[in-house]
C-alpha cells in the first residue's frame, strides 16, 4: 500500500504477541513507525538486537506520545498500572487496543484511565505458542487465526473498523462479541484447558522422582499434549485466572461435577455411562474437524504444531 | 531376511493396532502367514479388501490353529472370552502376546486360560491415533515408539526375546517392567489424560447449542487438543478404565485434590500459589523436550500429528 494505515504504533509489552505484532506490522508495512515499551531491560535489549521496533523505551508515557494506535500486549494484570502511566500522554483521536485473554477486566482496568477523545477497542487474537518473550514471536502467528473484538457499547465505529482491518492485514479473521460472552467462551476453550493441563502435570510432578522419569519417558500416551499446554507463560496465565475468576470457577465447577460422575462410574463398573460419554464427545470433535476443513486450518494450530515450535495457548 | 522370524501369526482384532501390526509384518516379512480374526463382519470384509491378512476368520480357535505367535489386539475387556475360545487350539510352544493398555487385567484374564507349554508375553505398544478400525492402521505406527513388555515372573526367556525382537523389527524401542508398575505409570501418562479430555469435552457438549458452536469455533485456545484425545475409540477406553480401576481412581483422586487447591487459590486470589505451580510444571515439559531431543521424537507423536491423522492415544 502507498501509505501505512497507522502513523505511529506503540506496542506495550514485547512478548510473544507484542513481538509478533511488531514483526507483521513491519513486514506488511502496517505502521510508519513502531515504538516499543517493556518493563524488563533484558527484553528491551533483545528487542533492539532483533530490530523489532524503531525505538524502545522503559516508559509507557514516552511510548504512547504521538501514537495513533496503542496496543497493550501485557499480562492482563499489568494493564491498570500501565494504562494509568500512559494516559496523560495519549493524543486525542488515538486508538487504544489490547490482546488480552480476558476482556471484562481490561475494560474495567483500562477504560476509566482513558481521556476524552481516545478510542478504546479491546481485542483478543486467539493465537499463540507455549513459548514466551521477544524471540518467540513470528510474523505469521495471526495467519488464519480468529481475533475477537469486544468494543463496549457506544464505541467509535471508525476506530473499531481500523482495528478490524489492522488484524485482517495481519492475516486474521475478525469477529465481534460482548466482553462477558467472550470471557465465558474462552473460559471453556482456553482457560479451563490450561488450568487442567497445569494441574495434571503438577500431579505427575509430585510423584516420586523414579516414577516422574517414567512419566516423561512414556508421555506419548496423551500426557505430552498436556505438558505442552502447561509450558505456557506462568505470569500471563496467573493473571488470566485471577481476572476471569467467575467464569473460570463456574466452568471448573461443572467440570468437577462431570469428573466426579465419571469417577463414580469407574468405581462401580458402570461401563455404559463411560461409553455413552465417550461417544457423545465425538460429536464435538467432528465439529472441530469440519470447521478446520471449512478452511480455518493453520499449520501452527495447537493440534498441529511444528516440532520445534508447539503452539498451545 | 532369508526366513521370516514367525511362521504363522494370528492377529486377533483387526483395529488400528492389529491392522498396523499386520501391515508392518507384511511389509517387513516378519511372518510367513498372517491369519486374522475379528468378531465384526464389516471389519473382516474391510480387512479382506485391504489385503491385510492371508486369511480372515470369525473364530478365534480357527485363527490360532497352527500359529507360533498369537497377538491379542482387542479391547482389554474382550480378552477373557476370546482367550477361552482359542485356548483348545493353541499349539504347544506357541507364544501368546497382546497390545492392551492395561497389563494386570490381561494377565488375570488370559493367563489362566493358556495350556501348559504355551508362552505368555504381555505387551503394550505406546502408539496409536484417535482413529479406529482396519483403515486407520499404517505400517510405521510403531516406528520410534516405546513398547513395554510385562512378562510374569518365570516367563520363558526365549519367548520374551522373540517378542522383543519382533517389536524391534517393527521399529519400536522395547522396555520391560512389572505389570502393576506399568498400569500405574500408564494411569498417569495416558488413562487420566484421556479421562480428563473426555470429561472437559463432555462439559462443553452440555453447554447450550449456541455456546457449543462458539466453543468449536474458538477451540484453538487449547480445547482442540482435548477434542483430539477425546476422539479415541469409546469401547477401548471404556475397557481401559474398567480394567485399570484402582490405579486410575488413585491418580484421579490426587488430581482432584490438586485441582481443588487451585480452585481455592483462584477464588481467594492467591496469585503466588498459581504462579508457583505454573513454573514447576515447566520442569516436566523440559524433560519431555529433552527426551525428544534425545532421539525418540516421531513425526506421528501426539504433539506433532499430521493434519489428516492426529495421534492421541
Amino acid at each position: 500500500m502507498s501509505r501505512a494505515p497507522f502513523h505511529r504504533v506503540a506496542v506495550l509489552g514485547i512478548g510473544l504477541i507484542g513481538s509478533s505484532l511488531a514483526r507483521v506490522m513491519r513486514t506488511r508495512g502496517l505502521a510508519e513507525e513502531i515504538i516499543g515499551f517493556d518493563g524488563a531491560e533484558a527484553v528491551r535489549e533483545r528487542s533492539v538486537a532483533l530490530g523489532l521496533c524503531d525505538r524502545l523505551t522503559d516508559s509507557p508515557a514516552d511510548a504512547v506520545a504521538g501514537a495513533d494506535l496503542v496496543m497493550l500486549c501485557l499480562p492482563v494484570g499489568a494493564n491498570a498500572t500501565v494504562a494509568e502511566a500512559m494516559a496523560p500522554r495519549l493524543a486525542p483521536g488515538c486508538i487504544v487496543s489490547d490482546v488480552g485473554s480476558v476482556k471484562l477486566s481490561v475494560i474495567r482496568d483500562v477504560g476509566p484511565c482513558l481521556p476524552e477523545g481516545v478510542h478504546f477497542v479491546p481485542g483478543h487474537p486467539i493465537a499463540g505458542t507455549e513459548h514466551s518473550g521477544p524471540d518467540a514471536g513470528f510474523a505469521d502467528l495471526f495467519e488464519n487465526r480468529y481475533v475477537i473484538l469486544t468494543p463496549p457499547p457506544g464505541s467509535d465505529g471508525e476506530a473499531v473498523a481500523r482495528v478490524k482491518s489492522l488484524w485482517e492485514d495481519c492475516g486474521a479473521m475478525v469477529e465481534s462479541m460482548d466482553a462477558a460472552h467472550h470471557d465465558k467462551v474462552l473460559a471453556v476453550t482456553s482457560h479451563l484447558p490450561h488450568l487442567i493441563a497445569y494441574t495434571i502435570v503438577g500431579t505427575a510432578f509430585d510423584l516420586e522422582a523414579s516414577e516422574r522419569q517414567e512419566v516423561i519417558r512414556y508421555s506419548a500416551g496423551g500426557f505430552r499434549d498436556f505438558t505442552r499446554i502447561a509450558g505456557s507463560d506462568p505470569v500471563m496465565w496467573r493473571d488470566v485466572f485471577l481476572n476471569n475468576r467467575e467464569a473460570v470457577l463456574e466452568m471448573l465447577q461443572r467440570f468437577s461435577e462431570d469428573l466426579t460422575a465419571l469417577q463414580r462410574a469407574i468405581r462401580w463398573g458402570e461401563g455404559d455411562t463411560l461409553e455413552d460419554l465417550f461417544r457423545r464427545t465425538r460429536e464435538i470433535r467432528r465439529g472441530v474437524i469440519e470447521m478446520r476443513q471449512a478452511g480455518t486450518f493453520d499449520a501452527r494450530e495447537p493440534d498441529n504444531p511444528a516440532p520445534e515450535d508447539e503452539p498451545s495457548q
